[in-house]
């Protein structure tokens, strides 16, 4: 049986754990003010052509968007995201527990538009009763989308000039931002990123490493933001781990081959879809292949592999989900593709 | 000038006053541990016909969205209402700030539907990764909605049904309850709200009182709901004066004729639109009147009266409400419909 | 039986019922922004000779400190209190449910000072794990104190001296501000307090008013406070009631004639516990009055009035609170004094 | 120069490390489902002797106490702890982010008392207007404590009782439980905290690690756990990461061998110090040394070691404190106490 349910299914890219191994007896001082945490900052902002900003190492994609959620909202503010973004649906509430309204826009193929911000934005102040209401603060997107779509340059240049308008933030989650930057589809670098977004961040767990984010954010957003952190219980002790991994991922280019590596196998299992009569859900360009099964394929599926269910249509149809990463072999998607 | 702005625009009704000026020189303890709290407290529960139900007496609706809904939930659930709740729409955030996500539902005219309901828990549960999402803890309904319409008895206790089957409290944000009550198209009583919900109250601010809306709850629901009402800061230091409200407003049906007369008012005004060629864009019927305007209506009820603006329409027709009260007063409604 | 339980027993000053009685039929807007609240607000601003200054009328005390604090604090921050602080002791934990750390400093007669926050800060700052730790960001005191003290224009010099180096702001919670005020031995003014506090209220419900406290702050210092007031369930749908209490209690002195009336009275009792031997617990010069009883003085002072217990010490005594109010009269305390 | 600052200077023992190379490649599913959780939750539980115990993974110290302390209480509740509780002082109010308070009693050494809690929760009682504080709903010990001294299996029973008597849950934070247990002075097992406490957990960033805490609590304790640490962004994406090293702890009895070896070295520097005329601070029986120096001593010392600064005395001594772990060498020992 094939496993190609997540990007996250296996431990850690060799090159990480080589660096766990070669690092384990050093002795430094804890929560991410050893030397790996300051030369992998260091990294991250040359990568991001940013030399001022901040870069925090967090664990985990929830834990981030709430903390940076929490860190940068007033009370009396929400945050806009697409209705589909993760924030919205899959954190168990956790960015309500921060206190704060995630104000859902109509997606399409996960992505919510520039036109979109400013319209509601247009319709919040014409409201009466606006000051009643949670007022939106920031503008949430995910890059790639939940359902493995990108924004383009233009796009996000638009957005940033709407936030900059209604003074609204805005914040890339980026748990996956490898397989958007591996893509030929996609235009949009950590540059632009840094350049245009208050506040993003680059995936650690989903693109190769054990665990980890890399919060990138303007100086002096947030202060003692390192004191939040803390707060949210997303400071890690031993947080030179975070710094190894950062400082691997961004040596040698090591990242975006990770992401190449898996969206070109990904793209072969995808054009097989298609050749073989499949019918795509989303076309998705990063690691992910979203296909709508009917009862035939889908039981020829399930025989050869695992996959993430996504939803079941109302003509019956089943969309699943397969996912390819730095561990994906060619001969497993060879086998995949060979029984479909 | 006319005044059709709002049910909540004069000071209070005029038998409350007296009890008021009767009983200022009194001498009490506070927090709602008076002799006239514990009487409005019974002559509530008769009302209801419900002699074991708790009664809390509380200052707003906010404030007691904010506190019930805080109370009754525990920290990984939500709480289901209609896309146009109150809680979901103008609070501004309150439900969140407690901690809460407010998951919203589709609404009909303001209502949402027991199949609906049902639906949803069966899409939540049928998702893989359902333990990743909020989990609905509670049904919000108001009555009457924001719209003025109303929930028939088969439908609440549909509602009721299908909380029980999936573990749902079911609250109901009776805000406006008087003007649902009082409506010839009701066939609701307080004695049915209490048998169905596990929590609902009773408006006292839109419905005559000077403020004050009184929860009736489960008896056993909330232990130290008192010491939960505190912390939210929503128990007032002299509670008599929300016990003096209550027991007037349910001494010799006062609540209930305030109500009759304000819906009866704001029919006449409904039936006056109607005649003269007016589109109404919902069908209360309650003490408020929703009507679409024209460019040359709209001008023609500014020159006579103020309102509340609900929506610009796509199509440049304005939607406004016009409500009653204990306080409109037959000439003015004569005035206003004599210029409709 | 006599009650000298609180100075919130009675109803509220007839001024303020006969203000509520002439307006009653006036039909106004709601939350704030009537007339009413309009000129009470002018006449606060008046009185704290802080023309720019933003005056917010909230419901009550707790709620009031809740909103505040909420409302400056970032999420790191927390506010340094005497231990005896209202909102350290008796608001069910309201502060934290905002998500904030009261953090207590010894207390002296309920006063704490300059020099302890000064110390306290850098002892913050000395140590290596400050920033694990809840950042002070607000100093809080209570004028009078919970234990009917004052502190004198150069202790709050000093404090808001110490609050400007080290970036904390300064609240006063004046829950009873008009009982210092009136006091002879006070040498603050509302305009001392509008000078030097970031924010402060001024206490109705304690002094004189149904209910209310007016907040005033420093102009800008909280960007739509307006919102957080209503996501804290703190905004009035009928607001103009709060408009009507402060304009009264604001015009013609009659806020400090009230205050004034009841420290004469409560003056008068404290002196005849001296004289009669009994001993004072606190030497408070506002309008409560604090004495350590024995036993058979307890049983002397029950068989004539109500009070507050407030401690029963280690030694048997207990300590009790009598209060005086607007409401108290000459007849009742001289009877209370015949009989000690 | 040397380092004692702390237990997590190293990376983590090698034979966990070796467990994530054996494992790396291995496909599972995330989120702690897959069978190394699965089986490391049946090692700790037979560990505690509780095969019943609800055992739950998680990544670090203050958020583990966050999520636990959110997940018990209801919202008018706090947590007694000591005044030198880890939650009190050294999670940047990370308990009341989470809406509760923390409710401090004086400590003796860390230490509270099942005596200290009873007298406070009859004081809290006897207070007329209890209902008006947060009330006292968990106690919360750390074993060993912030001080690095230990609770007696009597002591601890003793504070079961009493818990249970008012009520209040029992919690006890083990983030460095390993040392405590490795203790000859301790006679406080896994099972009979299983037994006593409602919940606990077992540390393990700071026992031989990469990190993780393994939280024990009672069957059915807490509806849906797994979603409230989702919801407070504490689960793990990769899992089994969590799993593979707890598995690996509590395989032939390494969480004890590794806790024994710190302790037997720190006992040996104890005693070198004792020997050399140094005055220790506090006389703990584990991993921990805390000294008193002065300035000859303090110059001394900071000649050969790095350590943590923990307090600087009135008379100018400073409290250091040195710690050992799984990775302390003998040689580094000896050299130590060769310069002292």
């Amino acid at each position: 049986m094939l496993h190609f349910d997540s990007d996250y299914m296996e431990g850690m890219h060799p090159r990480i754990l080589e660096a766990f191994v070669g690092s384990n007896m050093e002795q430094t001082t804890g929560y991410g003010l050893d030397e790996y945490c300051v030369m992998a900052r260091e990294a991250v902002r040359k990568a991001c052509d940013a030399p001022e900003a901040e870069v925090h190492f967090l664990v985990g994609g929830t834990q981030t968007n709430a903390t940076v959620i929490r860190a940068l909202l007033r009370p009396h503010e929400g945050v806009l995201a697409a209705a589909t973004g993760h924030i919205a649906v899959h954190e168990s509430g956790a960015i309500e527990a921060g206190g704060h309204k995630v104000i859902t826009l109509p997606h399409s193929c996960g992505k919510i538009t520039a036109t979109q911000v400013d319209e509601y934005m247009t319709w919040f102040y014409a409201d009466e009763s606006f000051e009643h209401m949670a007022f939106p603060g920031m503008v949430y997107i995910s890059l790639p989308t939940e359902y493995g779509t990108l924004y383009s340059l233009r796009e996000i240049e638009a957005l940033a000039e709407v936030c900059r308008k209604w003074k609204l933030k805005l914040f890339a989650d980026g748990a996956r931002l490898g397989y958007a930057l591996a893509s030929e589809e996609c235009d949009v670098t950590l540059a632009d990123l840094a350049r245009l977004c208050d506040v993003f961040y680059i995936g650690g767990t989903k693109c190769g490493a054990m665990f980890g984010e890399a919060v990138v954010m303007r100086k002096g957003l947030v202060p003692h933001f390192f004191t939040i952190i803390k707060q949210q219980g997303a400071l890690l002790a031993k947080g030179r781990m975070l710094g190894i991994q950062f400082l691997t991922l961004f040596t040698n280019n090591l990242y975006l081959d990770i992401a190449h590596h898996a969206v070109e196998l990904a793209l072969r299992i995808k054009r097989a879809f298609v050749e073989k009569g499949y019918e795509l859900y989303f076309d998705s360009p990063t690691n992910q292949v979203f296909v709508a099964l009917n009862a035939e394929q889908e039981s020829r599926l399930r025989a050869v592999t695992t996959f993430t269910e996504w939803e079941r249509l109302a003509d019956g149809r089943l969309v699943v989900r397969l996912a390819t990463s730095w561990a994906t072999s060619d001969e497993n998607v060879e086998a995949l593709i060979a029984k479909l």
